[in-house]
């Protein structure tokens, strides 16, 4: 190692160790291990700490996301915004310094990590928008996108399946803009990974179609490190796997044990770590002068590196003045004009289709006009509906399936990777507009990254079709049940269950608009009429009266496949003179941000409510005062035997609601709306 | 293949094939294609039709459980309980035979299948129990556990990320009494596997510690099948993996393409099937006779061994009576005599101690008593205190980690994995009572196997920490929100949190004797007072009031940590003169199971209800009118310092009852248990 940087090396090390022992808490043994291979990455790679969004910067991901102080320590280095006083504020409330690394809160973290294998699947997401941007942009003469996207994985990462599915899926897409560096440590939280990892993972990785490099003295060979970062750059045809051998907890006194994995080190084993380095044992957060001017000079050669592609963009847009154009709206975050005119309408008078047809519909409509929707299936295309006709796959161009520019992913049979992907390809940038498709029990699969797609305000979108018992015989196994109150009870998310064709083009105005928080749209497998009273407009409100009354009896809330059985049971209740409005509740999380009044309008005091959905009723008593769900697995069977068996038909419905009815006479009712304190915010 | 073979042979496809056509409905191409490796399997297993729990039968899953026609088509000929009459209902409501192999329904389904990767994940668990029991109880000279268990999976399953996690445990941990066999036909639901799988999966087995047998002629050549079934069960120290290579719906006119995975062939394919089997093509459900009396006589000797076991295990109980009382005390299903006591009770001047302490407090004293207790965690063992003190791990010998009679597992990082395995350790049978450890937020990783532990009613339970913000710094991405309220409303799951030792001890016996459901055991990072008025058997009721107060004006329903906090809140609402209640509510499940009168003994009327739990509130208006949660995400910080943030505190809930009095004053009051109507059974 040069003298700077060894010392560049100890002051990473050191202000990471500083903030885990100022924190008292945190993961001190992958940053002093790591620090080699981050800072040998690092400056091999564009970026302009001062304009963090710039689409053509290379990425890094830290999949081993408790290595975070490693991460925030370079960020300061570099002089992104964020300090050596927040370092200090490490792990406290409301700091730039999270315990993981937060993409909404730290500049320069690319995506929120920490769940393990999160972080390489959503590199391998930002991987594939990169190639995609790439071949559809790029001229031979002026590639606007040539970024690169590094990942640091730990063993943690590689045990959990996700980065099976993305690995083994990168692997076959040849993504060859993609470098993982495997920490290879042998420590894991219950110590040695010989206790329960000992598969060859450079031969897994072989499998995969991976390239496979090897650096045998990562905590201190950074010449090694810089030589095989140099070469992954240059192999084609495969992601590249380089493992790095290094020592958890480098040079201190408990390093190579599991015990410096995720607690502060003891004082005196600082000291003495900071000796070895030649610095002050007294000293915190110290950075040598001449590092910072190392690090400063480096961020004004970066800044040099995108001033020039600001130039090759003017270039290219002037030159390509269509692409160019449409680049530059993709990047200023707008969908092209008058898109939701596409959407399809209907009339009742419309023949019967089932949702996911209609989704299809929709799809069909979209994909010519906006070219950054993109998306995919978990090996369920023809079920999910979710190939608009005329695609093109996205795939190597050697395989004859298709190419980089295409839009349709096959994601195979994986769930969770398809949406861990999902994320990465939403925090390329560029506004991709990024769905995927599965059977909605399925997402359940998939719940680990879908709730870091709420957390971190991913906008991606899951088309989650055969969303009931109504998808009949695959039987309870398939049969969501619990799932849409799992979903709906995770914040920031949007469940759509729409009823009929316009509340399913509005689930996906909403969607497509929905840039800050995922959307899962539930779809049925079977048919649905169109309803007299829906429309887009009214649908986008998250709930509307869909079949009024005046002065109702009662009224009953309900979604999807089950608002045109309740409207049957309503015309079975005014035959006995009950007059029943029905509510179709398209999603929760919309009608909640509605206002106060319209909100009244449609669940207002003095009527009971009943709720009418084909799952789990947890949760309906937010906008019902009884609940008609199915609170137990479902069975094998025709959708229709299915639907009379648990009395999900208009008789059924017409019964329970005759018996709120009578429940409820005489009380004094009040709308559920009312609450008698506030929400946190 | 022999006259007999190749007749059972097309019986069985002739049997798979009519039961999807009279559904409609099911999947012909595997059970095509997979047929004589079933045949050339099942006649080499031991089994008993006429008594599907013996301890010691060879077991099968079938994993990629769409292909159900063929083992309904296997057990029907074997003579299981199942009849043609019962092919004939394949996959009509209330039949024996559903759409995927459901444990509860069909006699000889080991394990609920169908959601992809499931089924050999299971596997791995029942090899494990198999290994435990055989390392546990067998005698040199007399060994009564030597079953082997044999799997079929197909493409879909090995694309999971679950099989991986499972598959690289099972090599890790030289499972050399698991066969799995590969239906390599490259088909999947959206065509050639080429689109989106591609990598090497025999390298990636063989590099997960496996060996790999190849059979290259698998649609017709039972002898290789055969002799490679002779080999794998001759091979020690690994796993195996016998790549079938077949084609989906061999022999149909749509042979080897995706058409012919999941709908009915065609009445004249059907035809020229049967044609070439030479059967009459008019017939349908047709067994010939010398395959009626092929398979009957198979059955008598599969009988004759059950029966020269029974012989062998006699020869045990009398050659090693303490092991063998144990053996059959365990087949039994009881638990060892007065093993409740052994659990420790507490008081109000016990030390405050997070509840993961409290369980481990539990674990302690159980495992020196209970040797079918068997647990361990995914890599989290110091975090969720999961090791029982003086356990041994659940290691292969020659690793000098532990040996096969240990019962700790060290499951790596891989959730899904673990709660397959747990699945499986539970269907192996002898009453395993088998937990798994991770934090409660990374149950929902585990969410495809959680949900099937309910459905197939496995007693399996989960040892989920750090249940809250509570768990501070590591942040949002750890801290669970959505969690409690998507298992709650997972049918037939408990969901315990418990808010101090006595609970934590009662959540134990809940789980321990629920041997038909899975519970969940959530708990704290940090300390909690131990409860005044808390007992195991006023715990094991759900709720129960555990802080009393004659006419109160509010009641407080609260769970685990949240319970002192409201607890502190009503004294110091007593100051203000404000009567307040507390309801310590450990488990929704065993909750709505006690009497109406007892329930409404503890949520009355015309009293206000204010739950309070620090999670999404989503599914409290059970138990109350006014819910006091989380509905947004977490934060990073000092876990005090995250209470006092979101207002957790005395005062932050005594200010939100006072608000809840307020607010109903000169209402009336109904309890949230009235309801309406019943639910369905």
């Amino acid at each position: 190692m040069s003298a700077i940087d060894k010392l560049s090396v100890s002051t990473i090390r050191g202000l990471s160790i500083d903030a885990v022992n100022a924190a008292q808490s945190g993961h001190p043994g992958a940053p002093l291990g790591l620090a080699p291979a981050a800072h040998a990455l690092f400056r091999k790679m564009k970026f302009n700490p001062q304009d963090t969004k710039w689409i053509n910067r290379d990425r890094f991901v830290l999949s081993n996301g408790h290595a975070c102080a490693l991460l925030y320590s370079l960020l300061v280095l570099y002089n992104y915004d964020l300090s050596v006083d927040d370092l200090k504020q490490f792990r406290q409330l409301n700091s730039k310094t999270p315990g993981h690394p937060e993409r909404l809160d730290t500049p320069g973290v690319e995506v929120t990590s920490g769940p393990l294998g999160q972080g390489i699947s959503n590199a391998v997401g930002i991987a594939i928008a990169q190639k995609q941007f790439a071949a559809t942009y790029n001229k031979p003469d002026l590639a606007i996108s040539d970024a690169k996207i590094y990942v640091f994985v730990g063993d943690g990462c590689l045990m959990e399946g996700i980065s099976s599915e993305t690995s083994s899926l990168a692997g076959h897409l040849q993504l060859d803009n993609l470098i993982a560096f495997w920490d290879d440590n042998r420590v894991s939280i219950d110590g040695d990974t010989a206790c329960a990892f000992t598969e060859n993972v450079p031969e897994r990785y072989k499998a995969y179609g991976w390239t496979v490099l090897e650096v045998h003295d990562a905590n201190t060979n950074i010449e090694a490190i810089s030589d095989a970062i140099d070469e992954a750059k240059k192999i084609k045809g495969s992601p590249v796997l380089i493992r790095l051998v290094t020592t958890i907890g480098y040079g201190s006194q408990i390093a190579g044990t599991g015990k410096v994995h995720g607690a502060p080190l003891q004082a005196d084993d600082i000291k003495q770590l900071k000796k070895t380095w030649g610095f002050d044992p007294e000293k915190e957060f110290y950075i040598p002068d001449e590092v910072a001017k190392y690090f400063s000079d480096k961020v004004e050669e970066n800044k040099k590196e995108q001033q020039a592609w600001e130039k090759l963009f003017n270039e290219y847009k002037s030159k390509y003045p269509k692409e160019g154009a449409e680049v530059q709206r993709r990047l200023d975050g707008k969908l092209p004009d008058g898109w939701k005119k596409a959407l399809p309408t209907y009339t009742a008078k419309d023949k019967a289709a089932a949702t996911r047809k209609l989704s299809e519909n929709v799809l069909d409509a979209l994909y010519p006009i906006i070219p950054e929707l993109i998306g995919g299936s978990a090996d369920l295309t023809g079920s999910n509906l979710t190939r608009a006709a005329n695609s093109v796959d996205f795939q190597p161009p050697s395989t004859d399936l298709g190419n980089y520019s295409g839009r349709y992913l096959r994601y195979g049979v994986r769930e969770h990777g398809m949406a861990a992907i999902m994320n990465g390809i939403d925090a390329f940038g560029a506004n991709y507009r990024n769905y995927g498709g599965t059977f909605l029990n399925f997402v359940s699969y998939a719940a680990g990254a879908v709730r870091l797609s709420a957390l971190s305000h991913h906008g991606v979108f899951f088309v989650a079709t055969h969303d009931s018992i109504g998808l009949g015989e695959d039987g309870p196994t398939h049969q969501p049940i619990e799932t849409l109150a799992h979903l709906r009870a995770i914040p920031n998310m949007s469940v759509w269950r729409p009823a009929d064709g316009n509340e399913v083009s509005a689930a996906y105005i909403s969607a497509i608009e929905g840039v800050h928080h995922p959307t899962v749209i539930a779809l049925t497998r079977q048919g649905v009429p169109h309803l007299e009273h829906s429309s887009i407009e009214k649908a986008l409100k998250g709930a509307y009266t869909v079949w009024p009354q005046e002065k109702p009896d009662i009224i009953i809330t309900s979604s999807g496949s089950e608002v045109s059985i309740s409207i049957d049971a309503a015309k079975e209740l005014e035959k006995k003179g009950v007059k029943a409005a029905v509510v179709s509740v398209t999603d929760f999380l919309t009608f909640d941000k509605q206002p106060i009044e319209y909100r009244l309008e449609v669940l207002p005091d003095n009527v009971p409510i009943l709720s009418v959905e084909v799952l789990s009723s947890f949760g309906w008593s937010k906008y019902s005062h009884e609940q008609f769900g199915l609170n137990r697995f479902g069975a094998s069977g025709k959708a229709g035997d299915l639907y009379k068996f648990f009395e999900f038909t208009p008789e059924g419905v017409a019964k329970r609601a005759e018996q709120t009815i009578k429940f409820y006479e005489g009380k004094k009712i009040y709308s559920p709306l009312h609450t008698a304190f506030e929400e946190l915010p």
